[in-house]
């Protein structure tokens, strides 16, 4: 029997006493000097380091496709650097219809190997099903982000409903297999608690505390469950870029470690 | 001065007398048989044979990322062989936080040196802005899709405006460099005609006539502008897959010579 991805996401915070999931989005320009640029380099330093904190690897395609197939390669190999009892998140916000879903879906699952994805749920549910076919494999779709223009449309009322909130009813019912999850950005706990109460059941990504300005403590309080678990919490920039001397993959750990705890220290605890 | 996208794009149309943009989706178990999947092989035959009658080359991104750095060639080469007087969209469906959407215009324009993208306003204004930082690049902004489930959210009234709509309205705000454009769907004529009313200065992106059932004059009639312009009609499978003999690119030409012709006939005339 194939472990559904959700269960598989629950036994690994339980197991690495962790929800943090570190981002790994090199920016060649904000590397340590003595990299020369080298994302490759950076990238498994930073993986080695902080493995014993993380719960999970999340890897923002842009930042790879804009390398081009020297990007490709960098991805790929720092993806299997990462040890398998880590999820590993492929953070593509991917969304298309069906028959190029599917492609997608083969990139992200079967050629890079990644246990999640990232979708955008804008085209609605034959868009995101690919991503979802199998139990094994999980599906983040966006809910409410946490950039300054997520209210644009994310917040507009439909029928009396936030957008994002008839989208996480949505994915509520396409979890049928047990694999499906939300991003849901930390930029204000309170509709991160309606979220939870909304859909206790599915997990949450949640960015958006470090660099992009939410709080720890009101985050974790806001998007975990009555477990202390259903929620992954990133930090990229925090904690890629804690020293850009020689000792970054130290200062990346010790930064790591911090949030692990933070985070624990946090969680609702039954 | 730069020319705007928009404006470079009306003179394509116009001096090209074609409105048609030609999908290149090159799944490689639909190609002829004796081309042992050779996407570029296949690629390169469809863009000579298909370019007397088109406007546009569209490449959807997702076919070339399942096949991982062989794709990325691929896509590359594809796209050099495509004469500079033909645009080149690189339908991607990207957007992100503005820091990562910066880091996916960079490999869409300056690495695959394509001259517009196809971005989703899920994430809204700044996940979107930079793709249209420059006006010599332009965006399609997903609006009302060609797929079954766009209805799942895009139709929904928020305060009594289909979201569809509140997307044009805002892309219509966002396009001060002339340069910003939608995706809209020709499933049904209806919306699209509306569209056309709303935001008469935004060209339109239509996928869905040939292999999504859209029915060709109904969908011209409704999308193009008041000059006969303003709207490229994608056709991908119906042009990719007329032939899966020796003669394929002869039969693409045949079928987008007859598609340029059966667009013209529909196009408004002043």
């Amino acid at each position: 029997m194939t472990t559904p991805f959700n269960e598989r996401l629950r036994e690994v915070s339980r197991s690495r006493d962790s929800l943090l999931c570190v981002g790994l989005d090199p920016d060649p320009e904000k590397l340590p000097p003595h990299l020369n640029g080298d994302i490759l380099r950076f990238n498994l330093a930073i993986v080695k380091a902080t493995t014993p904190y993380a719960a999970a690897f999340k890897l923002n395609a842009a930042f790879y496709e804009a390398l081009g197939e020297h990007g490709l390669q960098a991805l790929r190999a720092t993806i299997e650097a990462i040890p398998a009892d880590v999820i590993t998140i492929y953070d593509a916000k991917r969304g298309d219809i069906g028959n190029s879903s599917r492609f997608y879906a083969r990139a992200a699952f079967d050629l890079l190997g990644c246990d999640a994805v990232t979708v955008n749920p804008y085209m609605g549910r034959d868009a995101v099903e690919p991503f979802i076919a199998n139990p094994a494999f999980g599906a983040f779709v966006l809910c409410l982000t946490s950039n300054p223009s997520a209210s644009d449309f994310q917040t507009a009322a439909t029928d009396g409903l936030p957008l994002f909130k008839r989208v996480a009813l949505a994915v509520k019912e396409w979890n049928t297999a047990d694999n499906c999850g939300l991003v849901v950005g930390a930029t204000r706990p309170e509709p991160v608690a309606e979220l939870r109460d909304l859909v206790p059941e599915l997990p949450f990504l949640v960015p958006g505390i470090g660099a992009q300005g939410g709080e720890v403590a009101a985050a974790v309080r806001a998007a975990t469950d009555d477990e202390g678990l259903g929620a992954l919490f990133n930090v990229s920039r925090g904690i890629l870029y804690a020293s850009r001397g020689e000792d970054f993959a130290e200062a990346a750990a010790r930064k790591a470690e911090q949030l692990r705890d933070e985070i624990n220290q946090h969680r609702r605890r039954t």
